[in-house]
């Protein structure tokens, strides 16, 4: 029984290590159209950050057909929640962003996302709010942002389309039908997940205020800068591990001195 | 004056010169998803053979923005009306066909397009009717099929997210105006030199050692591991800037300390 376990297991493929996450989605038809965009093009793993109005019957008349994918949706009421597994999260942006952080085609973002996942990773697709987009603190969670090409007089692709043009993609880069991913036999090798990252940027923050290099009253802005950096990093584990290592000698050595 | 005007007519884009064609459409919904897909990536004639029930509000409202592109839409009462002045035309299917017939997917479909645009020609997209796609007799009027790559137990792409994929496909090879993601040039963005990176690391072991966090006997294995993990981040100028304004404060807390 176990054997046939571990069997399964090795032959599960790519698609399921591959999640779209829908942030805050104002209409329910949305929800509905990306699960089918999705379905078509193989994928499966629909994330809801604090969605409006779901389930709803609109959702479900708009997926057509694809309402295993909206029955299986996994529901989140936090963004933190929804990437707790993910070593690798992309955001979709309609415009250019002027920040440090790579900006990729959707094209450059599957091959990125296909790399990461025959490495074992886990990849987070996300889709921000219909109107606004992602917020600058979500895409302080994104390692890299995803650009689709567009008229710059009139950028607006509606929500499902572009989780179609996306998944289009993966189907053009043989998405489901690659090979599953290795396990890899270092610990040094694996990436960080989203919640030891974000254990580490509590740990650094709190280091920070410490030294008093941080004004308590204005953290935001110089942590989202850190945010990106280390993101681009894309630190292993054991990578972690050290950093909070020299945070916690810093620590110490903070309050050995009395400020 | 009329010089002007010629001038103007030759550096008109290829984009003229691309229509799409919705045959016997059956919900006004998805000409209004289709004309917001197109616009979406710089493409503008639209033509609708036989549609059911237009204008109307919900097309209208479904283009959200595109209204532009349907109400210059050219309908027409045949295909064969549609397609007069089209030199290359290719019909969208969802599976592929067993019929002696250039079966291209969406990428090499906009390649031959654009091939036939640049030498002069004129190209016409046909996408077929919801439920049934497109007839035999209208594929009898294709030069080729494009088939858009799908789950092959659920390839039923909404109309809209179809047109959507193709458009973005015309996009992506430079199509009309859209243009590539180029990275912004500020200051922020500028990456740090290997001087400054240099600099970097000897303020980071100098640090690394007053906290004692490295072992001053074996200091080479952990730099080494920091190297890789700050050259993986390619830091910009400033926030280089701030990773050592860091590890100063971090310095004067260790030397305060006494230890």
């Amino acid at each position: 029984m176990r054997l046939t376990k571990v069997m399964q297991e090795t032959h599960s493929t790519l698609d399921d290590a591959l999640q779209v996450v829908l942030v805050r989605t104002t209409h329910p038809g949305n929800i509905g159209a990306a699960a089918r965009a999705m379905k078509t093009m193989g994928l499966h793993k629909l994330t809801l950050v604090e969605p409006n109005g779901f389930p709803s019957a609109e959702a479900t008349s708009r997926a057509s057909g694809a309402d295993d994918v909206l029955a299986a949706a996994n529901v989140c009421e936090t963004l933190d929640q929804a990437l707790s597994e993910a070593t690798l999260v992309m955001g979709t942006s309609a415009r250019l962003r002027s920040i440090p952080m790579p900006q990729l085609n959707p094209r450059q973002a599957i091959a990125r996302a296909q790399q990461e996942l025959t490495g074992g990773g886990r990849v987070a697709l996300l889709f921000g709010q219909e109107r606004s987009g992602l917020t600058n603190d979500e895409i302080g969670r994104c390692h890299a942002l995803i650009n689709i090409p567009s008229n710059p007089d009139y950028s607006s692709l509606n929500l499902g389309a572009a989780v179609q043009v996306i998944c289009y993609e993966w189907a053009m880069c043989g998405g489901g039908k690659a090979r599953p991913a290795e396990p890899k036999s270092e610990q040094d090798e694996i990436p960080a997940t989203a919640d030891m990252m974000e254990g580490f940027y509590q740990h650094l923050e709190q280091t920070l205020l410490a030294i008093e290099f941080l004004d308590p009253k204005q953290p935001v802005a110089l942590m989202q800068r850190l945010r990106r950096l280390y993101g681009r990093a894309r630190p292993t584990k054991s990578e972690i591990d050290i950093l909070r290592g020299i945070l916690a000698k810093t620590l110490k050595g903070s309050s050995n001195g009395q400020r």
